[in-house]
């Protein structure tokens, strides 16, 4: 695998929506509405204050994430990231080279911090993966997930400083 | 003090900017730009998925808020406001009055919870009045807001359960 990371243009639409539309559909991990079109969920991933980015292994792209102040004004020096990565890509290391990414970037840009606000707790992978990654938990949302097959689960808000 | 509490309507704007105003240009307790616009101000405020309420007494509106999803999709049940009051009616209860009303009307349209996600720690007196109304901290998001005169301070996520 030869990962490069670079900024999005309009022609990896079609390669988001087909990474974007499996996650949406199983609704286990993003608070974002299950039946969403392509334009929908376009529209939300390439908001005006999104900064995005995709994930390419030899020329397929195979992730994204975006990158948004989490505030404005006065919480406007914390940044804020989603990412997604192919179904069939996973346990790849590929949101670890995003999040790594992403933390860089963040710092050039500015920021001072990371914030996840909503990071379904059974999720683990994610979890773990953000821990490993310096994040700390500073925050639970008791029963803030309604979960497809678990029913309501809690929802963690992750932390880290940046450099 | 006669408080009634109804729905905003476009004949409002002017006394919502008035209240709005100073509060943005402080921005001591709200993460949003100091320097927007009156247009800017009442597009947030009046956002697609806010429902607006005022507060008026005796014919005068001395407070606002409103009320929205906090998440989409699996988070939709969790209820988010903001409410501000006038700088010349602080301390009349008008603050309280909206939460409550809030509160009654979130639970009314089924939602199961209401979170804050920013409430700036150094805002002791909206601190100590959430949980005087049933809020719980349930988290805290170290500096992750620059005060004009205090810098970075940090901000709490409230949360409490709807009947």
């Amino acid at each position: 695998m030869l990962l490069t990371i670079r900024l999005a243009r309009p022609p990896d639409e079609d390669a988001i929506w087909s990474i974007l539309e499996p996650i949406l559909r199983a609704g286990e991990t993003y608070a974002l509405p299950r039946d969403w079109s392509r334009d929908e969920a376009l529209r939300y991933w390439f908001a005006d204050c999104h900064e995005v980015f995709v994930a390419e292994d030899e020329g397929e792209v195979v992730g994204c994430y975006y990158l948004q102040p989490n505030q404005r004004g006065g919480g406007a020096h914390v940044a804020n990231c989603g990412y997604v990565t192919g179904t069939t890509s996973s346990g790849r290391g590929i949101a670890t080279a995003m999040c790594e990414h992403s933390l860089r970037h963040a710092a050039e840009r500015g920021f001072r911090a990371m914030q996840f606000n909503f990071v379904v707790r059974t999720n683990e992978r994610a979890v773990r993966l953000w821990k490993r990654l310096g994040f700390d938990i500073v925050g639970e949302i008791p029963k803030a997930f309604n979960h497809p097959d678990l029913g309501l689960v809690d929802a963690l808000v992750m932390y880290r400083r940046l450099p």
